[in-house]
């Protein structure tokens, strides 16, 4: 069975916030995605693909189309095709994201 | 912007499981499922699509292909083309888990 336990994934970096695939196939992907404080994922958008973000730790500062929301532990947010997207770890912790995206782009 | 928050979302019900739809589009769909104690999923499968199960709160028997695995909070599983897969409230406590799942079926 393909299984994970999601809290022994995360993985941190100074260098730039970590995307860690849990599972892939040709139709989606689900990652985990790992920010210290003050990190973030530019602005960029992705035709004919949905993604959802769902914040596990943290606070996270999501930007869609031209709204902005602080995302706290079991919210969730969905950037449909084609509109712009982007997060932010706004607190001073670190910011653990479950992101799901289809199709796969 | 799509937004929500997944605790404000669960709703259960003594007759069966609840589904209750977070995120949908024409690609994929984001739901949350709510078990009572010994409620279930029965198994079936989707063929040509993915479903991700993430538990939030209680324990998951998940079953996917001939394999069964208890999941606990922070643990996901993948079922995925053709795979035959069933969940059950294997705890005494209430089960809620993400479900993600693309495409749509």
């Amino acid at each position: 069975m393909a299984w994970v336990d999601v809290s022994e994934c995360k993985r941190f970096s100074p260098e730039k916030f970590q995307k860690i695939n849990l599972f892939e196939t040709d139709r989606m992907f689900c990652d985990v995605y790992c920010f210290e404080a003050g990190q973030e994922q530019t602005p960029h958008k992705h035709q004919g693909a949905d993604k959802i973000y769902y914040v596990l730790e943290g606070k996270g500062l999501v930007q869609i189309g031209a709204e902005r929301l602080e995302l706290l532990p079991g919210m969730a947010a969905h950037a449909s095709s084609g509109e712009e997207h982007a997060v932010k770890n706004s607190g001073p912790e670190r910011l653990v994201m479950l992101v799901f995206m289809a199709p796969h782009p």
